[in-house]
């Protein structure tokens, strides 16, 4: 369904055999799923095109904002993903690729995803755009490790950096006061979209070779996503 | 028409008398305009919105980029506008001013404004925003020196910081040279353009309590900032 392109070079791997979910969570930050990350320039067209997509969700968030101090708080939030996708299109250009290119392949199914996500109301997409990118960019921020060492540091950076979240969480929560509706319509759309985003990260791996290894791999770090997008529900007062 | 709320604070002033069209383009440079400055919150409100709504039309220019390549380059552009933006919110909180305060009395007119300026297409967008937002930052920067001198140097920095205006300018001429009757239509929209965008700076100043001399003064601006609308058509190989 979605052709991320993962992993044209990669290599097989032996997949740690996990025991309880406890276990597992506590052990994800040492699985190594370096040999999953895509070759360099993937990787980086890849995230480029996701975070220029997530600027746009968010200049679309900003457009339709319902008060003006929201708009101007949105319009930090859309500067910080545009600032992801300068600082990963700047790692292409240092390689000397175009960027557009590097980015190609992964259009139509980070569109796709996207139109996927989108909701039906301002609310809806301002928590589509907050749980998936969150999601996403800690996924690829566990891939990093693969990259050639000389890069990794400064994309770890880039994807890791601390963005303006309070700003989406407050805007989230004055609409839930003003209409007690939108709680429970929102936590079940936070169900459905952390669905849907996995399968998008699984599909890229189900992609390679040595697919059930690397499926029972990859359970650990997505248990552990999942705690982070818990807490993102939390902060929101929705049940994940 | 436009409410802009110029100039609380204006004091009288005389109009220098000018001869000739070429000693007016000379003399522009040397009009003194600081009296018709609006008070610095006023003017830090109206121009940090002028950016937002600026971004916001650049943002849709993005999400509707007929290339990858034109809508990473036109990104760039946006996030110019939006620093713009943040450079002047960041003078308002210096002063303790919540920024939605100080834009709301000025988002009815701009709002009004980017309606007007929209156009039918993409090309007629972009052109739009290239237009309208190259004059009016040009007059604002004129406005700078009537401002308190610790801001004004910080302001008339961030007003008049280069942008990337040649990504601009290669997306417009590759749209023409694909459709010969494009280039007519932008010519007509740019001149349309132009005559919207001077009542909507000329109102400010209307608004003013000595209309008539404040008319006789604008005029050598107006005329020094229609030669850098020329340059702007040019560049487009279009007449202005």
């Amino acid at each position: 369904m979605f052709e991320w392109l993962f992993g044209r070079r990669r290599r097989a791997g032996n997949a740690p055999v996990l025991g309880s979910r406890a276990e597992a969570n506590a052990a994800a930050d040492r699985v190594d799923l370096s040999d999953l990350t895509p070759d360099l320039v993937s990787f980086l067209g890849q995230t480029a095109y996701l975070e220029l997509a997530v600027f746009e969700s968010l200049s679309r968030a900003v457009a339709e904002a319902p008060t003006l101090q929201i708009k101007e708080g949105i319009s930090i939030v859309a500067g910080e993903a545009l600032a992801k996708h300068q600082g990963l299109v700047a790692e292409l250009r240092k390689k000397k690729v175009d960027p557009a290119t590097a980015m190609q392949p992964f259009t139509d199914a980070i569109d796709r995803f996207e139109v996927l996500t989108r909701g039906r109301d301002w609310y809806e997409t301002l928590l589509g755009v907050y749980i998936t990118a969150g999601f996403l960019d800690d996924f690829f921020a566990r891939l990093v490790s693969g990259l050639p060492r000389t890069v990794a540091a400064r994309v770890a950076e880039v994807l890791s950096s601390a963005g303006s979240d309070e700003v989406i969480i407050s805007a989230l929560r004055a609409g839930m006061e003003a209409d007690p509706n939108l709680a429970a319509r929102l936590a079940l759309w936070g169900r459905r979209l952390v669905g849907d985003t996995q399968l998008v990260a699984r599909s890229a791996i189900a992609a390679s070779d040595s697919a059930e290894g690397i499926h029972r791999r990859i359970e650990p770090v997505f248990t552990d996503l999942l705690g982070a997008h818990t807490r993102r529900m939390d902060a929101l007062g929705l049940t994940a």
